[in-house]
């Protein structure tokens, strides 16, 4: 088991089955030694992590819903590596997208919980470059969605 | 005549002159074998596609849109390539924004206007990871805006 | 001293120490020859220009703002590259995020804040794509948002 396996179990993290979109693009796509992942929404277990941070979300629940976005993210890079994530040599950048209203400005926060749940999982190969604004809505009314370029083996 | 070029033909699609922005950015550079394009709005032979998703435009017309900004993204492609299309390798990412009502949640599908192009256009070679999020208002009051990274030979 | 070092003076702007984040990302990631710098917002040498343009702030200010994101970018590569920023070998592609209300849609002149700086310190090496959208609110209340990719040597 590699150590990002071990890590996901420590913190009780299931890997979903990596969501297959439903259309003509994919979850994502590799040139080089550079996988892009198509950006995930904040689809949990239980259902669609809906809402709108300043509005009807508070900070925690928004970063529980980055988190999850980045469990997602996770998920699609064990599928793009055969399921082997000593593969995945760093995480590049991270952009983040928070369903925010217009007085709400704490959207770092909120996609601090994807940050940390990558370093929680891949140390310092979890640092990465990110952006993080706010959008007016989100697909199907998503909290967060997050896409991510790694670099990988 | 290349097989995109032929699909475009087949689908009545008749590319652009490729805008050339008007200030100190380019439409496209190249770094390896990745060309970035700089996003296109949605500009149609009839001029700019404008509205709001939610308010007074429907999916449909937002589909148009999409579409017309890949139309847009591909005559980029051809000018960055010499005008040889069959250079394109891979279309890797595309970064859609939807000008859009703060209750419009139907995104995704308004972005599948540019992916399924881009499918029809290319191929296998179309498929392309994505981020499909809103925005308040765009450049010109456009409806979609839609960047892109591309895999060129 | 390097040409872009010479131009920064001539041009009077003092690159300020780079900020660190505060949390679990870093400013910037480099894999290949693609440094990727996380979004910088307008923090200025008095402080965050905030604002929200077609509300608040006008062109000219939001114009300013944008340059200093500019700034700010610059010197996260400058820290990058060992202080070196001759090891730049071109501005790939920026992206833009204004704070704006609905009816507010003159983005792309705010962000040529942004580009007209790249083009006056780097020269042609600072042409850059881009994209350049609206958001309904940014971290802090800042009036604009840019992350970037570089070529380095």
């Amino acid at each position: 088991m590699s150590d990002a396996e071990t890590r996901l179990k420590q913190l009780g993290v299931a890997l979903p089955s990596p969501a297959a979109p439903v259309a003509n693009y994919v979850p994502f796509v590799r040139t080089g030694a550079s996988l892009y992942v198509s950006g995930q929404v904040s689809l949990g277990p239980d259902g669609l992590m809906k809402g709108r941070l300043g509005e009807d979300m508070d900070i925690a629940a928004g970063q529980a819903a980055a988190r999850q976005c980045a469990v997602n993210l996770i998920a699609q890079v064990k599928a793009a590596l055969g399921g082997d994530l000593s593969r995945l040599r760093r995480v590049v950048k991270l952009g983040g997208f928070v369903n925010a209203a217009g007085d709400f400005t704490d959207i770092p926060q909120v996609i601090n919980g994807a940050s940390d749940l990558m370093v929680a999982v891949f140390g310092d190969a979890g640092r990465h470059a990110r952006s993080a604004v706010a959008c007016p809505t989100l697909p199907l009314g998503a909290a967060v969605e997050i896409d991510g370029v790694f670099e990988v083996s």
